[in-house]
């Protein structure tokens, strides 16, 4: 299997450390060899069509200097000359335009390439579009990575849970808001303060809105509804609301009572909601501190619910080099 | 994909009139036809190589009467007259001599069947002999209904966790013993009492053994850490300690410091143990009532946690259809 990788950033270099980690057991576990012929950077890209030394590529103190790289290598460019079965698309989430993700997905898809990707904004706002597309060229388009980190959720039902039927979809969605949630109930302290204590932190970045007004919740929603509910929706058919105006006040009016407000993603006979919501300390869903929950409905499996990392590098490769593999055996 | 169901017990008929329901979606969506050739019970077995009535057996007012119905027709002595590809082996768990479980197993195997069964005793006591047996005929032992119902585990590992090291298993694994001390915690009540109102409901057996003593949870622990951990291990490994002595002022004096008692099973750094121990309230293990809580240490995804439902007739048979459709997909 011979695979390029779009992007740079943690994900990535997570990647491609696992890869070069394990790919001895990938050998003997699953008898399939994964070469990364291309791995694509903003201002070039190192290539190599027999496979590169990836422990070099990671390593690398002036990667411009190195043998392999090409300097201004753009994919779509070149994609024709890798000869590479599948591109793992891992550049930031753009939820406007979804580029450049959305034109790497569409030209892969045209050179006969799997996809496996964890950016979010391609399939936010072109889901049917591109499933569709894949569907005529015969290809796949897997994306475990865009939702909930290391959690599977579309392996899980596509694998674990056949023959069920999802009838919806409930979650925390978000660590960064669920930390400052957390924050705020157990300091009782205000939105605000919570939020420069993350930023200062790194939790959070120095524009919070993409986090705390649920825009990467909802893109999320968005996905798990498409895939795991059938409903052919997108990010603007969201209703959704924020936790700025969330104060210390009304979570300890909602403690009183034995509750805690959680910022959740909710997806239920057709409407997609993320807001701010009452759980009850006890529930699954009184996880603190930047954990994933999500609930999934079924109708035979009945109610399962799932808690892991939302977020992190090697833990959003787990997803991503499963999502390979799957592809690879099937290729084998 | 030809399959004779063994046991006519809940899970059983749940997983038959799945069968039913299901039997155009599962070729829709996969383009598998489940033909059940044989339906075993104790005295007897509903037979017909064509593919079984499903309905007319689940609603049969007097079986013996049924057209199909072979009396004292025994699965071990018949199984090469079926034509059949898949034994789904659900006969009640026994952890003394794992008959007639074992014995059904072998049988399988020996005719070339596939297996899949929701029998945990033995797997609890011959797991790597089975699994050896099955390699040498080249045929497969899927078992995802052994373990924690509804919840997937193995065929989460296998198709959604590929490539991840599995470090560590814990979890509550016996609804019955976490509703009883679910209701210790809520009502302040001791054992006895307790114990005798969930057999009152039917939530525990007149004999409470397999439960309360932890016999249940260890059997299910010997198949997490052969089959996930990878560690040759058998029932008689397991340091087992069950929930009888635990009183109310134990459970009050743990509140106090923010714990909850819960049992728990875990396999971690080559010790199996089942025995009450103290989790944080907060904590994902601190559910209540009959759910069944696993955590995985893994060393990519790290932890993840999933919550469902470990018992039931549908719920089980969730699992055992999926066992049965992955091996559908394989021979497809």
């Amino acid at each position: 299997m011979r695979i390029a990788v779009i992007g740079f950033g943690t994900v990535a270099k997570s990647l491609l450390k696992v890869l070069a980690e394990k790919s001895k057991l990938i050998l003997d576990e699953y008898g399939v060899e994964i070469k990364t012929v291309g791995v694509f950077k903003k201002d070039g890209a190192f290539i190599n069509t027999n496979g590169l030394d990836l422990e070099k590529i990671i390593n690398s103190q002036n990667y411009r200097s190195e043998e392999e790289w090409v300097e201004a290598a753009n994919f779509n460019k070149i994609a024709g000359e890798l000869n590479c079965d599948c591109a793992v698309e891992l550049t930031p989430t753009n939820v406007e335009t979804s580029e450049p993700g959305l034109s790497h997905i569409k030209t892969a898809l045209g050179y006969g390439m799997d996809v496996v990707t964890a950016n979010k904004g391609p399939l936010a706002l072109y889901y049917p579009e591109l499933m569709e597309l894949a569907r005529q060229v015969k290809r796949r388009i897997l994306f475990e990575a865009t939702v909930a980190g290391a959690i599977p959720l579309f392996n899980l039902v596509r694998n674990t849970l056949r023959a069920n039927r999802i009838i919806s979809v409930k979650g925390i969605l978000n660590g960064t808001t669920n930390y400052i949630l957390s924050r705020m109930t157990s300091e009782k302290l205000p939105f605000k303060t919570v939020l420069k204590e993350a930023q200062r932190l790194g939790f959070a970045e120095a524009d919070p809105s993409y986090d705390v007004d649920g825009i990467d919740a909802a893109a999320k929603l968005v996905i798990l509804s498409n895939a795991l509910l059938r409903k052919e929706c997108r990010f603007k058919d969201v209703n959704r609301q924020g936790i700025r105006d969330i104060t210390p006040e009304a979570i300890e009016l909602a403690r009183k009572d034995g509750f805690l407000i959680k910022h959740l993603a909710i997806s239920e006979d057709g409407v997609l909601e993320v807001a701010p919501r009452l759980v009850e300390v006890g529930s699954s869903f009184a996880v603190s501190g930047s954990l994933n929950v999500v609930k999934l409905q079924t109708d035979l499996a009945k109610d399962l619910t799932l808690i892991g990392r939302g977020a992190g590098g090697v833990e959003t490769a787990s997803s991503v080099l499963n999502d390979i593999l799957e592809l690879a055996i099937l290729r084998r």
